[in-house]
């Protein structure tokens, strides 16, 4: 039977859908409204068990999927959610062994999804030129395991890119457009160009950009994540949702000697 | 420069937004109705170049993406669309070293992205009652190189699974809720459970049956994709597009003794 | 110029979102945390005027359009959206001089909407077994002036309806699929049968009942409304929506003898 | 017992959803792959009847709600599709009586919808530069019996329009931000102007415009049909959808000398 153990990363999930993602610590204690659990009381026990706060709220303790490390992230910015991370791995052809150049590191939610994708063999190369950003997202990594994948590099990307012949590259910032370029002088021949923003004006102006560039087949597209209330009965879609994160754009980068 | 050789996996897309994937293979050719090309043109040639077919139609040859890949399958069944895999792969927590199990190999899309997302050290079993099924799965996995990650099975997934303590469990089968007992046994406490299904109805009975079973935290949604025509300075969404795949569900399972 | 009178009904919208709709009366003052208004100061001032509470705060002047109406009812329950009730008067053929029965008063969000849509020839039977829905219905339509179009009827809808050779039936009901039989026996020949269900399970239950009904070409749909940030530099999508209101079927009757 | 007569505009809608829109004529028929219908037979009949083509195909006779006429009308150009068009007149408080100025007829499918919405007392005002549109929006009218409450105008509206004082206005103009003056000098103070735009493009240069306009309380919109399979075991969307047909703007006239 597998347990949990000091240094694990944990999700303690309560039945009315309040969670925590923590790493488990010797003397450590979780404190909430929903009461208090040490660490202490919850390593050597089994995942997928149930304990009690000193208050006597149930909580259900997991190993925390993508989507549960990504969305609990202590984070300056806005983060990639999964649902347009996952699509993007599928649509840049991420996979162990890649090399992925990003460039707009944020919180690093999207750099730890590429660490997991890539490792144990492959590499994340994650730009921004903020250092309050780089230190938060290195935190961020650290805290999962994954720092040990992504080089974190603290540059302006107008002044280019250290990588050549990467596998795929994911923008992360507001005017890609000025920066194609040096994603071409990365990127692989026939490599795999990404990128999210949020407004359409973006867009346009993007897609007037790589008319002019080494980019080819463009590809603009928009993920929207409907849930429902999970109640046999009374299956209905939520009434209140996310209405927009943003706009993806795909492209491939043509030969060049 | 990287090159293509023979027994890669190359995409071939037009400019109007026809595409082909193949096997690189001397002495064979791609017919189509914007004419020929011999693959021994090809070999050799960049990743991203563009080359032309005895009509003169242009064409760039790249390596395809897990989604072109996919899209791409010789297929008897539904497949997993890459929208809905990609996501999955987020909520499953799926990673390279993961072991995981899915029922309802169908034409093996979704074990190809599975395979792909644990290689080189996990493992996907996959299983599936149909013979013709599981054989038009294994030619798909070889074409990519991926079939040494997965052991296909055939069988009737109400007999059970031979595994046990995966960390997850994938359903693509049209009564997920008669199976739950033979999931529980099969994944490891805390592990993760999904399901695909194309029907309200199904999913209010697997709701139904998933309230008397070992899992909990219960999820339903959705994902709606929305292209958009790529044209600068007349951006606008897709007038037709495909409306419905399928309902997501996830789980997780319960600690058992 | 149009200006305002006493009785009229307004709508006052501040910049900053925040509207009032009421009925302008001599000595009345609008008070809110924007400020105070007099009715007195309101009244003679055109149509789009703007104009200032005693704090300072702009607000224009305006006739309230359906949308607004609805929106800013007194309610008891949830109402019809003015996107879906749109729809259901294309649906229905709702024209002026229709007699349109509704079942369901609710607050009278449709019964105001169908009111003046058929006025001022036609008319609306609206029946609803609690008297006080039916008193917050009957102020809502007085407010507005269009009592004079609505029947309002307390009455369970297992007893039937007084009419025949109505044009058009509109379910507001959690369990429609109980009352086709005196749907039938209201409707005219041919005629227009509509009804709105938050869940996929209503859905169901009713369509199987829609089976062995006099009734035929059934449809189900559903209408997403998508809000975008009105800002001609960024345009985008409302983060935050509503993501569902309700799944609108629609059917016709059959001749019968 | 109401029964049909020669000059009603019927619907007839065969069991496999293919429908047909005409007027009752002596002497007519109606022929299609699935058989040959006379009008002959049809007068006199119920509304709601199920009749036989000579092959023994069944359809049904009714009368065309708004919605049918619409997708069944004769056009030249896109038409504003029901589920926009009802919610526009929500948002435009279109109500019998109401005087509308019209835009762009196009093929006049907006017009029909407007003036049945004003009629008997209110009026249509549509604007169209192309002849060919106008008479075909003329006998689109006529043959439903419209006409009579629409002046249509062939100009170009950069030349203004002829009324003033007008409750509503809609645009459906390529390039509606050139006329915004016009539109001004025809509407009454407070009054409603709406219009429906493909492209983000389009939007954005619209709202730079507003911004410089007598126009308030700018909203952007736009509303998602998402029809199901009414089948009651297998309730599911419909897997092919019309994905996008255009951005719909609304504001309001502030007060001018």
């Amino acid at each position: 039977m597998k347990i949990t153990a000091s240094g694990d990363v944990v999700l303690l999930q309560s039945r009315d859908h309040k969670s925590f993602v923590f790493v488990l610590q010797p003397g450590a204690r979780l404190e909430s409204h929903r009461g208090i659990l040490l660490h202490d009381d919850l390593v050597g026990q089994p995942w997928g068990q149930q304990v009690e706060s000193h208050l006597g709220k149930v909580f259900t303790l997991l190993r925390p999927s993508t989507d549960d490390l990504v969305r609990h992230l202590k984070r300056n910015s806005q983060i990639v959610y999964p649902k347009d991370a996952g699509y993007i791995l599928m649509k840049l052809g991420i996979r162990p062994g890649c090399h992925v150049l990003e460039a707009g590191t944020g919180s690093g939610g999207m750099a730890l999804i590429l660490a997991q994708a890539v490792m144990p063999t492959g590499r994340v190369y994650s730009y921004d030129s903020r250092e309050d950003m780089q230190a938060l997202a290195r935190r961020n990594l650290a805290r999962v395991g994954l720092d040990g994948y992504v080089d974190l590099k603290l540059r302006d990307v107008a002044q280019g890119f250290d990588e050549t012949d990467v596998d795929a590259l994911f923008f992360d910032l507001p005017a890609p457009w000025y920066y194609l370029e040096q994603a071409a002088a990365a990127l692989v021949n026939g490599g795999f160009w990404g990128c999210i923003l949020p407004t359409t004006n973006q867009v346009s102006e993007l897609l007037y950009a790589l008319q002019r560039s080494p980019f080819t087949m463009v590809e603009v597209e928009e993920l929207i994540l409907r849930p429902y209330k999970p109640v046999p009965a009374r299956l209905r879609p939520q009434d209140r949702i996310i209405g927009h994160t943003g706009f993806l754009v795909f492209a491939r980068k043509l030969a060049q000697e």
